[in-house]
């Protein structure tokens, strides 16, 4: 039946969301959300389109409370650059909860992806990392390097960040950029195991197929968040570090053991401990976080439906308050 | 990246897409890829909204040869009707299988799903109906029951049309839609035992968790194309006619064998014969569709993503060449 779409392009939604203590905020309350148990999201869509090096996944949640819900399409084609286009792009697609209605069209290339992956991290920070980090610290030198250090800043009262990529040039370019952004101490290093020595927290934001942090340098008073691995195949963290951390928590158990690093650590074997918390379980208050300053812990993101359905909700109510988009007539 | 994007909204495809030979040759092309093994096909990805009494199912396909592939969405909300809205909506989004970048968004409320859906059944007649088709029979009186038949008559020399449904209005009104839409003899009738005696071809458009059609009612040189299940828990032709007729295809094996008239025989221990032919292995060429008019044929339709992306690409070519739609940079 013909109704009214809200359609937001990247340019409206940058005008309206960013990568605030409100979006963490949201974030947040979706994870609590899934602590809850009556959150619907089934598992990722996933189609590979070899002859193009590309692929596309699709993921949703239902989450009882949130007037609407998002179902996200993200294309990555790995050979656009040679284009000169982006690998990653997308949409997300807002649906009334109640009538199955479409809502609204966000044409946000990936914005609120990155935003709301961001966001996850800032959640993590803040239920895990110990509330002294002096020193963070990034590993991989993207977009994500860049956003990921972006939520910690406002999580933790952070003076100075280390950056390690395989290229010294991005990593020397990222810090740089870090450094003008948030008018911070932000240096390149060339051994990440001396970024990890000297951080309170490290993030990990790689496709790395092979590990890039090892279980040798974990140290007291340290939190690792390891966002890179979103698919089977993917592992930034030494299998073995997982079970010898104090705690290790998942994004969602049913992503991670397939697609995170807990698949790497099951495996490899070397995952012992049971079913791990969830974040969400955490932030809920249902399961312990970080009960001190020196335990080592470790939040492994894969990226959930339900950030979708919360950063598309969201930017909806803010669009209506803003006056934002444009609407068409189906 | 910010780039243009198409808009269809379902009037504009309306104005461009219709139920002819010519939609039903893309949808016969879409089956014949399916032979090829070169189709990307993921399985359908589907969210229970249980507290709005709604469902949602995403579906796709990457075909090689075609320029784009769609990602389909149908959310169906079965309150919607207390709220004076249509149970079922939904939207498809084109992307480039070269860049994966958004084309164009295909505002169709359903409008595309209706008609691929009718013109798979009008690859069914075309390819395993006898060639003589006096009286073709429907069972079910929504949108269905009148595309599927308006399907039918672009394929066989039908004459008249009979129309069965549990209720004797719906039936009548039915009919009276099918005689001054395409000015043929059809008429209601009160014994769906009957359709089926005096029919060549009959259709099943019933979201039936019941048999609709009994085996005992099979007779020489019939064809049914049964459209309705597309769920597990659907079920419309009595389990034992599967294996009872010469010849049993399914659009999509692992489909119709947890969601299809396929599903119920193996539950009930009643097929017998192995992996069924694909329509699409049938449209190829590859294997033997209907040898004689005597014989009893079964084709047993859920829907694909191949049909989505067919008919989202070939309306996209329409648009160009029409100039339809309007175009938003995102």
């Amino acid at each position: 039946m013909p109704h009214d779409v809200t359609v937001l392009t990247e340019r409206d939604l940058r005008g309206i969301v960013a990568l605030d203590l409100a979006t963490v905020a949201v974030v947040g309350k979706a994870f609590a959300a899934l602590a809850s148990g009556k959150v619907v999201m089934p598992p990722i869509l996933s189609m590979a389109i070899p002859e193009a090096n590309g692929e596309v996944d699709v993921k949703t949640a239902y989450i009882p409370g949130f007037e609407g819900f998002a179902i996200k399409v993200s294309p990555g084609f790995f050979d656009n650059p040679k284009l000169g286009l982006p690998s990653l792009n997308g949409l997300m697609i807002l649906f009334s909860a109640k009538t199955g209605l479409v809502q609204a069209l966000l044409l946000d290339n990936g914005y609120l992806t990155d935003i709301r992956t961001a966001a996850a991290g800032g959640v993590a920070a803040k239920h895990l990392a110990p509330q002294r980090v002096e020193t963070a610290g990034v590993i991989g030198t993207g977009a994500q390097a860049r956003l990921q250090i972006a939520a910690a800043l406002l999580m933790r009262p952070i003076k100075r960040v280390l950056v390690w990529g395989r290229d010294a040039g991005k990593s020397a370019a990222c810090a740089l950029d870090l450094a003008s952004q948030h008018g911070i101490d932000a240096e390149p290093v060339d051994d990440p195991a001396r970024l990890v020595a000297e951080s309170q927290l490290v993030i990990t934001t790689t496709p790395a197929e092979q590990p890039v942090l090892k279980a040798e340098w974990l140290h007291p008073g340290l939190h690792v968040t390891a966002m890179g691995s979103d698919q089977a195949g993917k592992n930034e963290i030494d299998p073995k570090a997982l079970a010898a951390a104090d705690l290790y928590a998942c994004d969602r158990v049913s992503q991670c053991e397939k697609l995170g690093e807990l698949r790497s650590a099951i495996e490899a074997g070397l995952w012992n401990k049971g079913t791990p918390p969830e974040l969400g379980d955490i932030v809920a208050g249902k399961k312990p976080g970080r009960t001190s300053e020196d335990q080592v812990t470790i939040c492994d993101l894969t990226g959930t439906g339900a950030q979708d359905t919360a950063i598309a909700t969201f930017a909806m109510q803010r669009a209506r308050t803003a006056g934002a988009g444009s609407v068409i007539s189906t």
